[in-house]
């Protein structure tokens, strides 16, 4: 299956290292959102625009880390982002951070969920979404999960 | 005149601080606000009941803090806070942040002004607010502000 | 097995809460960690110790966090912390994200490995950890995990 | 006086939003504090470099800002940054938080000091960072302040 990745940058900047002078494990989530905000927008889906319409509801169920190395002040980060599992009404976005040697830092998952406002229960992704999410599924288990 | 402040105590976390070993000063602005809802909520002012009934819009469009010595890890810290200025529409709060020894560590100021949410002007501050205010009044330039 | 948990309680702040109107699931983490640190003090363990004492380091491996319902700002929360395993080296501490009525709104897990400073490898736990840590080991599949 | 100022741009994320559906004031420091590293790694100043190899210490003494209208989700903002102040230990930078059609929407300032890190007073600041700052030199008054 053609795959593809999005990718996203950033610098550790000097409030996300904490007093054991790595990287606060919980602001990996808020750089993970953050590549996840840019995806959608890159694909015509603003959260800002999703949530202000109040269309569809996508809310997180699940997130997930695993942190294989340390990251420091200043070092330059690149997320590559993909679908690791897309459902009828979920998916699961992976999150790869990796450093300028392409070294695997840390891995992160967050699973989401469609719901109908009105019923309050699981619905369909949208078709706009579900078209968007094909083309970025990925195998999470292969060493370069999508391209 | 007599006065009196409100106290509000918190451990410096290690996610505060920062790649230079000292807590980042926009946390401070954090902690201050913390201080403010729990003022505001132990004089049966709670913030989310005011945000959700729209009663009053209390936007802030003033802060700003002095750092007279960096805060560390496990630092027990006290925020005195108190208003140091109180106007028709407009108020100012004072946070001293203290620590175990009494000695001051930083102090910051917001300056809130009411809104009529209606017609977007500056209004005169509700009266059960500027009664609870007015208890608290301080003199800022005071190395007690208010006890 | 006896077992008993350690309780942390927090007001869900103003800053929390995000766009989409609930809190942010990141910062889910941050009150997780602020509950293990208060944990920590509480049995003669102070983080800032450790970390200022280099004695261990207690790397975090893994995080995850499954959310069954919004958290909502002015929200009283209890978080419910227990070990929900405890090996040779590593550990598992589960938070659960408990309101007022009891209600489970979200569980999290962090999983902490002991790591020789000097050698780099895995440890054994230190002795004096492993004993706090052997008092708060809970069933994480029981709907009660400690008491 | 020629002068120039650094541009740094960033998008209101969901997560810097607050219960009150604007950007919580703490977070504008976060920004420009973000864009202060820009700057100085932009001027071959990183400052993960200057606090690893700790040959100048320049600790924040006073930040400040004023809010003219709230930062909404999703929006794209300019950050433009310049020197509102230098002296021969001190300066001050001025963070002009602008919107797409060039309104501003928040003003920011920190006060940094350089500190001899052996005596513990103040010192004149390094030369190298003196001559960067002087091209940036700016007049706050100035609706312009730096092109």
């Amino acid at each position: 299956m053609p795959s593809k990745s999005y990718f996203y940058g950033f610098k550790v900047p000097l409030h996300d290292v904490d007093a054991a002078g790595v990287m606060f494990f919980g602001h990996l989530f808020r750089h993970a959102h953050d590549a996840y905000e840019a995806f959608m927008a890159a694909n015509d889906l603003p959260l800002e625009q999703i949530i202000q319409e109040d269309e569809w509801l996508l809310p997180l169920v699940r997130a997930e880390s695993e942190f294989r190395a340390p990251l420091r002040h200043g070092e330059s980060i690149r997320i590559r982002l993909c679908v690791a599992d897309l459902g009828r009404s979920s998916f699961t976005l992976l999150y790869r951070f990796e450093d300028e040697t392409g070294q695997i830092r840390a891995d992160a998952r967050t699973v989401h969920v469609n719901v109908d406002a009105a019923r309050g229960s699981s619905a369909a992704l949208p078709k706009r979404l579900a078209t968007v999410l094909e083309t970025y599924v990925c195998d999470p288990r292969s060493s370069d999960p999508g391209r």
